[in-house]
């Protein structure tokens, strides 16, 4: 319960640095649903995670959205401090998915360890390059792989994390994948058709996870 | 002609360090048309750019590509070092497409100063941050944007680095876009329609620069 188990390299900051960090930092609890963070409009810190999910997405000016990644247990979001790093000029939206604990890492003194501390700058590179990867994947999917696929492979990720009864709507789906909600139904028909789910209300079962991964391999 | 007057943060290096990095950093001439950097296979060193353009694109398995963004005189090429940065997980390909002249900065050395300066760790940071910026930036472009006005920006881009005749091919604009050469020449045949263009073989001639941004800002 305390910063020093969840910041990863701890032990490369100086006695001093340690008592910055921990005298700054401060637990808060986000409900399930809330919205912690909202491209340019507000810098809430970094936040490292306790427990829960994160979900960071973009949006467009027409409300559409797509999720960018997921952060889980002990992973730190670093764009709900963007206003910290000068070159980034993009808005990206975070919500909390699940209730999530997390520890705020105040922007102005994360700084200002970076300024001081070589381990933090280069620790914080190297979670920024995690990040790009994880957007050049999705660019990748995007450009590359056909809505099927995507689709495939993303109720799959859900089904790892959530088990084989997802309840989810078509139309958060389409936000995650950045399509419309006639899009995700009429393939989910699809894929009821060919026997990889079952639709009820509400819910998306899989019946067919193998099936699922072939496609998505494909 | 020497690495102080290009290197962006070298008042910020002790004497060590300046000497460490003028040492080590050699100048490099690369032909227009030379792929400098292939993904994984080849680690080259940071590339800062004294003269000529680089192109970064990715790569599908089929041969498709997108362009991700374009360096220029002083910019730094950071993913032809990707070997140095343990959390790049994605395969960038950089071309010349002008004669270039760089200082090549070799990986270990830069590794190296990056983990004794903090100054050299942040800007490299920030570097990172800007080219995040610009996929960001990409994929909304891609997301959002119809083809039409991906492709009206694309020339005035173009237009602005090498004039209002250009040299380009539709099938070199389809990798740019990430799109089958037939797409482009379609929308192009429709531009000259609209009498935003003139093709003749080869060239693509800009007639109404005002026409191309209103679409593309529409």
């Amino acid at each position: 319960m305390v910063i020093a188990d969840y910041f990863p390299i701890w032990d490369k900051l100086t006695p001093q640095q340690q008592k910055t960090l921990s005298d700054a930092a401060f637990p808060r609890h986000i409900p399930a649903g809330t919205v912690v963070h909202r491209g340019d409009l507000d810098c809430v810190g970094l936040l490292l995670i306790r427990s829960g999910q994160l979900r960071c997405y973009i949006l467009s000016d027409e409300g559409r959205e797509i999720t960018i990644y997921r952060l889980f247990e002990r992973d730190i979001c670093l764009f709900s401090a963007s206003c910290m790093m000068e070159s980034i000029q993009f808005e990206l939206h975070i919500e909390a998915e699940k209730d999530t604990e997390v520890f705020v890492l105040p922007p102005e003194m994360y700084r200002g360890l970076m300024e001081q501390s070589a381990p933090i700058a280069n620790y914080t590179r190297e979670l920024m390059s995690a990040r790009f990867s994880e957007v050049m994947w999705l660019m990748e999917q995007i450009m590359w792989k056909s809505f099927d696929k995507r689709l495939a492979s993303f109720l799959l990720e859900e089904s790892a994390l959530d088990g084989d009864c997802l309840k989810i709507t078509h139309e958060k789906i389409a936000n995650h994948l950045g399509t419309a909600r006639e899009v995700v139904t009429r393939m989910l028909r699809y894929f009821q058709n060919e026997g990889f789910v079952r639709l009820t209300r509400g819910t998306i079962e899989i019946l067919d996870r193998k099936g699922l991964s072939a496609l998505s391999d494909a």
